[in-house]
Parts: structure tokens; C-alpha cells; sequence
């Protein structure tokens, strides 16, 4: 069914009904949506541009021919002929338990009934309907459209065919459908971040922090880690070897003390502790401590070095760091190797875990990577700092010729050897030959033109005056030097070049 | 004073304290260990090459000299000449209250003493000492290697040029320190966590959750929103145009149901929520919330897709959605041109999120990710498919000549044009064209020399007999192409050639 569903409905087209008519249309679904608002039409649009704009980033696997999107003027036209029908009005009981009577009237009898309730059990929205078995909460994340996780909560009455059925479906779109087994006010998220909301207002109510001070120890601290794993996973690794009995034996007797407003907490029976751990290996168990330890370390590498590329939260303090060890770095540089008389030493690096293919050797793309990495350190190197940028000027390569000579392995170490082999007023040409493995062989050679440029009319410029005098003082000595041979040559030409 | 830092103390040598320990030695700081427990030298060098591993992976800029490690059998001997001094032994008031007085004894005048306390305030920590102008809380987050914030929290008596010294030698290691204006048991991060972690155990004591389904909703939805922004600017969003108090009003009523076992509320007068809605409008007032939601949404699709290649949370849940895509797709696609009268189109791309620099072009070293998946298009049109490999047979690129002639930026298409330059039975010259950007014009070439090789010898072998077939069947047209003048070409030489 969840392959050929073809029409769904959506009650109530806001924030959250807006992302689920996303992901309906952009999954090759047709919508009809259902929203008295007068404005409904242009907010519908407007969440759409926005959902469009994001699904299409984050994916670049091929959607299948977008879905018809029909604005209807009665709950019975949208749901007649619909497959799936989501509800998504707002959190009034009363409201949503004449929208459940009149959807139950007019909606096929094996169409699954789904609610974005916040916070309502199934069993108070089923009540007084005929046909209970098809109804349930699908409660989603704001920006629907991209958030994967959507609680699939059925009420007693709820047929567990519709509960599948649905969640089939839901991973279709994209999302991960978590079945909540006991259905409660607020269900599963809900609850964990209301607690987390009512402590942030005591906070704010007396005084203690900002909503931007509140948000800072999230976004740089818990949040990060909560983007990969959650609460219970997170702490098991703090209780290390010993595991989770152990972190709660530690941390347990903070539940007496007045660390949230919050003092409400279960009794911390042997039982209680003992349902954790054993809960805990079944999640985790699979992984020793420091395998968990690793996981997370990399996918926090992974979110921050992500984060860094906008640069947003997190991911601008490292850039800052960075700039600083750069800035260090290039001072120290200036001071230390002014009178080259060799190739210059300027990178090093080692083969990453992500920079191998399937077979262990470093992938085609990664030399350049590296190459690159040089060339920006040999641009630090002449004094392309941030304030140089700042100006409006660069150097970007034009022109590169790659030879691989020898393949690396994971782990081990690589660095490069720079030289200038020309330069003028515009342009350098420049020479990185890349050593590395157990036995610090020639591994690969990229030469490259750089071409100073004017960024902001992306056309070529003359450099300035410290970059040259910097190319002048390194040419002095590298003029010096032997070309290698294979230098300034083309691609070899099988028709004319032996093997 | 920061920048020439060369002495830290690090007093307790567990999770906590090898962590700090660790972004001292790798910022370039010696560190004196104290620590009693008979396995701290070991404990502390397992952590430590955990975090450098980690460090190293997540900033490529170069990191000064590492520091010395020194493990010390007195908190005297550590802490004589440090100038950073920092507490991470367990929670314990009275324990704690021990080793600052002994610290105190022994210290320079002028050093920073840091306690690394999740739940004292650091009035209680100063009790009976003499110099309390000095200590301040610097509590971190595990792991404390990578994530950046620290919350300082002076007490009455701390002087605040200590906590501006304190705060500007965090920085340089990385760090983001959020001084806290009010001490507090449990400052401020802690208090959030704690909620949460109240209510996470009532759910398992319920019944209602396992600790598994509790991470799940975590870490599949608002732990993802929480690596990039906080509660407050979240719901900011959430409340759309009409912003913060109108998130509140909406959402103000769930405070008296029971969507918490935590009850405890802080009543919601006019002024509480008009302090909310005006430190909202200081937090975040400068993006429109159309603006903030791109922003999230770009790093949540960046969040996502780094977590895609592991693949590990969200990410596996997105990447099991392509695959889901891309099988669909696959089913449809069904002839290949075997008859090429002009070049192969079999690659196309689109600028991913992850290609592009902080000027939003496609990176360096991307473009080589192109032409080298397009290599692997061609290599899989000519026979190489996975039978072909498992024999032990493959063919690498050896030489590479790429040509850089206008940028592309994020999101605009890419396709690739291939032609066989020349071939012959260990070798195939070949010549991509990339093509894309608004108008689809020529943005890069690269021409390659690809190598046939006895994969477990490394050495270059004849090709089998289909891929010669398949070259065969292409050369007999391409060979009638005109080749473009740029092929066969070495790098310009700046010597002899014009601009």
C-alpha cells in the first residue's frame, strides 16, 4: 500500500501541517489540503517554498515527479478519495473531535487517520467515532520536513494492521515512526521537553539567565551531543566501564539535592536501577565503552566541522579557534623560515578514516583535498591572511596536474614538499610533491597555476605589494632548485608515449 | 597573560579531569597531574589518546607544540608553578573544601583556580579561604575535549579580572566560557539536564518508555534542533511572525495540564512573559523568522547529511531514504546509449551542501569528486562492474590535468561529457567536461590517464576481454570527434606563456 498511496488529505495547513504537505507532495503524494483560514493558501505556499528549498539539500537521491497540490473547501472533499489523512489544527479537544466525526463520514473506510496532537491521548480523539480502528496520534517535529522522528501512538481501539500500515508508509516520506506503546498526555518528547521548558522559565522568571544564555549552554554543550545520541546513551559512556548502575549509583544522590525546580522524582528503587541497566545494554551493549566513546567523538567531529562550513553555533568557535592557530602559526612561520633554501614544509596531515574507499587506499579526490590544504598553507605562508581577504582579493587555482605514483593506507602519515617554480605580477606556479606511507615515499605530484583574483568581479588582479615581495624572497632560492623532469608536461599521449 | 600560559595543574585525572587535561597538552600547555587512585596514569592516558585522535580529526590548522605531561605525587608539587589550576575530583563539598585550602597554600598568588563542579556554587567552595578573589567555577561538558562551552561561575568574593583572565585563556583552548551572572545550584546547564532527566526516569518507571525509545525521540528530533539552536530561539520560530509571546500565549495553557510528572511552575504574569519576549527579541530580533528558519534549516540538512556518512542516527535513517530513492529510480532507468555518436552523459550532480567553501563555491577538491564519480560512470559503462573487480582486476587513475574555468555555486546543477581520448590494452586516455550553473556552461575539464592493474600485485595488466570490446565499440566513434585544443597541454608556463 505505502508504495502506491497516491492521495492524502491534510486537515489544517499551519507550521506543521504545511511540513507534512511537504513531505506528502515532494514523495510524489497528492495533497488535498483542508484549511478554513482565509489566508491558508498563502501560508501553505510559503511553508512549501521553504520545505522544497530544504528537502532539495538535503537530498540529492532523485524524488519521484511531485504530487498535485489541491486547496478544497470541506473536510468531505479532501478526504473522499484519501489514502492517508493527517490532522493538524490546533490543540483544542473540542475541535479536533468534530473534525475526527466529520472526516469518519466522508473518508474511506480503510483510509489511516493520523493527529498531530501535541499533547491529547488517542483514546480522548477517538471518542464517540464509529470506526476507532483507523484513527491514531502521528506526532511530528518541527521542521517537519526534515526532522525524521514522528511518535506513531495507538489507542486500544487502534487496529495494529493501521499502526503498521501507517508507519510503513511514514518511512516512505523520510521519516522514522517511533510506536509509543502506552499512550499519555504529551506522549514521549513532549514530556521531556516540557520539564526542560518549565526549568528554562524558572531561570528566566528569577533572573539566573538569558532565554540567550539558556540557549548557549544548549547549542554549544547537550544539544550537540543529543543531535547523535540521547540521554541514557550519553550518560552511559560518563559512567565508563562500569556502566550505567554505576553512573546512576554516582549521580544519583543529586535527585535529593535542589538542582532543578523540578523536585518531583520517582523513588530510585533496586529495581528502578536495575530496569535501567538492563534496558540500557539492550540499546548499547553491542558497543564497549570506548567503541560508544569513539562513535560519539566522530559524529560530534563530523556535526561541528558541519557547523563550521556556515558558520553557525558551535561550528564559529572552532572556526575562531582555528583562525587563532592560523594567525599563531603564520606568525610564528614569518619569523622562522624567511630564508628558504629548500622546498618549503608547510603541510601535514595523515590519511583519515574518511578519506579511504572500500579497499583501505586513499580515494582520488582526498590527493587534491591534500594538495589543497597545501597550497592554502603555502597562501598563509606569503601572507594571504584574513585581513588580506577582508579586502576582496584571493588566489584561486586554475590549473592542476595530478601523477599518482603509490597508494596510501589509512592511518598513515602524509606531508608536502612546496616550490615555487614561476611567479608574476598575477599568477604562481607552484610544485607540492606529497610523501607519506611507512616509508615516506613519493606518493603523488600536483602542479598548479594560481591565479590572483578580484573576488567580487571574480576577475584576475594584480597581487599586492607583501605577497609579492613574500613570492620574491621564496623565488630568490627556489629559482635555484632543479626542476624535476616531469614538470610543465601534458597528460602522457598513448599514441605517442610508450607505457 | 593567555597567550603565554605555559603551566596548567590539573587536580583529579578522571573523565573530566583527562579531558581538560587533554586541551591544555594540545594547545601547547605543560600540565602537573595530581591524582591519588593507583590507576591514574593509565586512566589518564587512555582519555588523553581518545581526545587526540578526536582533536585531530576535527581541526586540520596547526596545533602548537604539545605540552609536557607530568604526573606528581602532591597537590604542592602541582600546582606550585601553575598558572591555570584546575579541580575535577568527585562531588564531594568536603573533599573539595580540602584540596583548596592545600592548593591555596601552595599556588602563585596570581593563579586562576578553576573547579570543575557540577552542582557546588562557588561560594560554598571558597568557604574558610584566604584568597577567594581566585576561584571560580569552570564547569565543562563531556566530553570535554570537543564540546566548547564551559560555564564560569564566579562567586561575590571572585575578582573579575580573574574571570576576564579565566575566560580569555578558555578561548584560546577552544573553548566557549558562558559566564553565569548568578551562582545557583547546578548553575545553569545542569538544571535543564536534570529536568530531563527526572522526567526520562519517571517514563521508565512508568513503563511508558525504555531508555532506547527515549534516546530515539532525542536523538531523531529536538536533539538535532538543539545542536545549532536553543529552546528559546526554537520556539521563537515555532511561534512564526508573531513571535515569542505569541508561542506562549499558544502554548501557555499546557503548563496546567499534565504534561510533565513536574508540575512545579513558575506562574506566567504579563511581566514573566514581556521579559521572555523582550531578551527573544535581543537574542534573535536581528533575523526575520523567515531568515532563522533557512538558517536552521541548512543546519539541520548539515547536521544530517555529516551524520549521513558514518551513517549513524538521522543520518541512517536519511541515507536508508535514498537508498529507498535511488532503488525506485534504478527500476525505471532502463537502456544505456550503446551506440555513441557524441560524448557519454553519464554523470550527473547536483552542488551539494558539503561541496561548497565559505564563499558558498564548490570547493577545490570537490571538483576531482566529480570527475572522479564520473570516471567510475564510465568505468561502469565499459563492464567494470562488481564481478569484474572481485577478479581482482581494476583500473586507477594515474595522471590527471584538471582545468578550472568558472565557479558554481550551491544547489545549481552539474553534468558531465565524456570522450576516450585514445586506449590500448593496459591503458585509456579519457576527457571529462563539466558542465552546469544557471546557464549550463563549461566550468572545468580534466583529462585523465587511467591504468589498468592486477589489483593484489599493484601492478599495470591487460584489460579482459569485454572492457576491450567496450572501448573498441566507443573508440570507433569518438576517434571521429575533433579534439578540443586544451588536451594534450601541460600547465601553462609562466616563462612562455601569455596570460
Amino acid at each position: 500500500m505505502s508504495e502506491k498511496t497516491s492521495v492524502t488529505a491534510a486537515i489544517g495547513g499551519g507550521v506543521i501541517g504545511g511540513g507534512w504537505i511537504a513531505r506528502f507532495l515532494l514523495n510524489g503524494h497528492d495533497v488535498n489540503v483542508y484549511d478554513p483560514h482565509p489566508d491558508a493558501q498563502r501560508l501553505v505556499n510559503e511553508v512549501l517554498s521553504n520545505a522544497e528549498r530544504a528537502l532539495r539539500r538535503m537530498t540529492m537521491a532523485p524524488l519521484p515527479t511531485k504530487g498535485k497540490l489541491t486547496f478544497v473547501s470541506s473536510i468531505a472533499e479532501a478526504v473522499r478519495d484519501a489514502d492517508y489523512i493527517q490532522e493538524s489544527v490546533p490543540e483544542r479537544l473540542d475541535l479536533k473531535l468534530k473534525i475526527f466525526a466529520e472526516i469518519e463520514k466522508h473518508a474511506q473506510p480503510d483510509a489511516m487517520i493520523g493527529s498531530s496532537t501535541s499533547g491529547f491521548r488517542p483514546t480522548q480523539l477517538a471518542e464517540g467515532l464509529k470506526t476507532p480502528e483507523r484513527l491514531f496520534v502521528a506526532h511530528p517535529f518541527n521542521p517537519v520536513y526534515l526532522l525524521p522522528v514522528v511518535e506513531v501512538v495507538p489507542s486500544a481501539m487502534t487496529s495494529p494492521a493501521v499502526v503498521e500500515r501507517a508507519s510503513a508508509f511514514l518511512t516512505t516520506i523520510g521519516m522514522k515512526p517511533l510506536v509509543v506503546r502506552k499512550e499519555i498526555d504529551a506522549h514521549i518528547a513532549d514530556r521531556l521537553l516540557e520539564a526542560v521548558w518549565r526549568e528554562g522559565l524558572w531561570l528566566v522568571n528569577d533572573g539566573i539567565a538569558t532565554t540567550q544564555e539558556i540557549d548557549d549552554v544548549i547549542r554549544f554543550g547537550f544539544g550537540l551531543r543529543w543531535a547523535q545520541m540521547g540521554l541514557f546513551e550519553t550518560y552511559r559512556i560518563a559512567g565508563g566501564e562500569a556502566g550505567m548502575a554505576h553512573f546512576i549509583a554516582q549521580f544519583g544522590p543529586a535527585l535529593k539535592w535542589p538542582w532543578t525546580k523540578l523536585m518531583d522524582v520517582p523513588e530510585m528503587t533496586d529495581e528502578l536501577i536495575a530496569t535501567i541497566a538492563s534496558q540500557s545494554d539492550a540499546q548499547s551493549g553491542m558497543h564497549s565503552i570506548r567503541e560508544l566513546e569513539r562513535i560519539r567523538d566522530d559524529n560530534l567531529v563530523a556535526i561541528m566541522q558541519a557547523l563550521k562550513a556556515k558558520p553557525w553555533g558551535a561550528g564559529e568557535i572552532l572556526k575562531s579557534y582555528e583562525d587563532g592557530l592560523y594567525a599563531k602559526a603564520h606568525a610564528h612561520a614569518a619569523t622562522a623560515n624567511t630564508e628558504p633554501s629548500g622546498p618549503l614544509a608547510l603541510h601535514t596531515d595523515r590519511v583519515r578514516e574518511d578519506f579511504v574507499d572500500y579497499n583501505g587506499h586513499m580515494t582520488e579526490s582526498r590527493y587534491l583535498q591534500v594538495f589543497g590544504d597545501a597550497t592554502d598553507a603555502f597562501l598563509h605562508y606569503i601572507g594571504m591572511n584574513t585581513d588580506y581577504l577582508a579586502t576582496g582579493r584571493s588566489m584561486y587555482t586554475v590549473e592542476t596536474h595530478i601523477r599518482h605514483l603509490r597508494e596510501v593506507k589509512m592511518g598513515e602519515p602524509l606531508r608536502v614538499e612546496t616550490r615555487l617554480l614561476g611567479y608574476d605580477s598575477k599568477r604562481a606556479r607552484i610544485l607540492h610533491e606529497l610523501f607519506g606511507g611507512p616509508g615516506d615515499e613519493l606518493l603523488a605530484t600536483a602542479e598548479h597555476m594560481l591565479l590572483h583574483v578580484d573576488t567580487k568581479k571574480s576577475t584576475a588582479s594584480e597581487m599586492g605589494e607583501e605577497l609579492r615581495r613574500a613570492l620574491a624572497n621564496i623565488w630568490a632560492y627556489h629559482k635555484t632548485l632543479e626542476t624535476p623532469d616531469y614538470a610543465g608536461k601534458p597528460v602522457r599521449n598513448i599514441a605517442t608515449d610508450g607505457l
